[in-house]
């Protein structure tokens, strides 16, 4: 079970049915080469680190209560955090309205030997956007090679890109957004403007699918991730993280001969 | 076993022998403690995140290999990498040197919800500069008040301080440095600058003093930590940090009851 990256000239459906998978091993097994993913991306980050060489990005997507917070607490929890920076992105401020859409995001890229973690992202300035119709046409369109340029320029600077569009079906986000109203603990995750957009449910299906489609390239793939199931998309997504890291050759820097000659007094 | 903050009214020797507590309970006990910490911690830092009132910022100083690195791994793996952040302050560039010393200090203070660590921070603009004899006294002088003033107003608005000196002898730096040298995977931490840094060794405890004694506050506490044994200084940190977080009567925030009423199509 892994994931492929989304294909620009095939169709993308994205339906309910897509959500889940029909191949997934029983629970404990996946529970176990989860977490044995996840040490493996928390000990390679330790020499990613070292190395150096690279940056890793990961961009997460998806609509409310699809998990990207309960993704990167359950991914990401146990590497250490001296080697991480999650930026979550919200409606942008009249400060960053003022500059171009990728302004905010470029400042948050990580730099080499730190794993970045998008919550949200400059997609967001070609989806919810587009379903609110705040954007017009002539200017959304250009948008989608302009993020395919700004990660091109990225991959050639030593930045892995991933990106992961968590889905999830209709019926389990109205179980987890249920859940929050009934949850005392979960309360304050509940946003009753989460309803207005969940009534935009086509809307977003097709804007999703337009900026999957035409983004996701060799050096900046996107991922569609069956999310109704935490736990298969947990193991997918460590999976993918721990695959990318380990194909890079890491290795710890040698000091120069001079140096290892040195005697501390 | 628990770390009492510095009084600025009695005297604060640094001395090698401080490195160490003679009241530390056997390794396994110790260890078992430590976990016990670093998983309240995680667990704390949940409701910390969503209760919202409160940012905690930890400072970490220490000569080098005095452990920083190794105190961020332990008690903070774990925390959801997602309510942590961590600044490595280095060498100031050349922009930064043309604003006052808080400037890029004050960008990266955490918001409310948000753990912020510190790898070194403002101290070092009243220690190494110091120590490398680049600044006037008139010019240090006046920052020790500028630091606390800083600090009572981030306190003011609900920012927790907590400021960890790191304390090694001068033979467990030997040791650590040597370990550097001899080991492959650790070769890319040694810097032969640390040498020349090592043998100023008494000028550094001098402005250690000086900085700890002057901006240990009730409202941002200094606290020497014994930290040639890493396991102490582990427990001791995590256990400060858990206190804390403890005594702050963390609370799940409630919805509107409107908003619990609502209905999900």
């Amino acid at each position: 079970m892994k994931l492929a990256p989304v294909s620009p000239r095939a169709p993308l459906k994205l339906l309910d049915k897509h959500a889940r998978v029909t191949d997934a091993p029983d629970e404990e097994k996946l529970e176990r080469k989860t977490d044995e993913m996840v040490e493996q991306i928390a000990d390679l980050q330790r020499m990613f680190y070292a190395d150096g060489r690279f940056a890793l990005l990961i961009v997460l997507q998806g609509r409310d209560a699809s998990g990207k917070d309960g993704t990167i607490r359950k991914v990401f929890t146990g590497v250490n955090p001296q080697g991480v920076m999650v930026t979550s992105f919200k409606v942008p401020s009249e400060e960053q309205k003022q500059h171009d859409f990728l302004w905010r995001i470029h400042h948050h890229v990580p730099p080499r030997g730190m794993i970045g973690i998008f919550n949200r992202s400059h997609y967001e300035d070609v989806i919810v956007t587009r379903v609110h119709g705040i954007i017009r046409k002539d200017v959304y369109k250009p948008r989608y090679g302009h993020i395919n340029d700004f990660e091109q320029m990225l991959a050639a600077n030593g930045v892995r890109i991933l990106k992961f569009f968590l889905h999830i079906s209709r019926d389990e986000q109205k179980e987890r957004l249920q859940k929050r109203l009934d949850n005392p603990e979960k309360n304050w995750k509940f946003n009753p403007g989460d309803l207005a957009e969940r009534a935009k449910w086509n809307a977003y299906t097709k804007v999703y699918r337009d900026a999957l489609r035409r983004c996701s390239t060799p050096w900046a793939p996107w991922y569609v991730v069956p999310a109704d199931d935490k736990k298969v998309r947990d193991y997918l997504i460590a999976r993918t993280v721990a695959d990318t890291l380990r194909s890079l050759d890491l290795r710890w820097p040698k000091a120069d001969p001079s140096v290892l000659k040195e005697t501390i007094d």
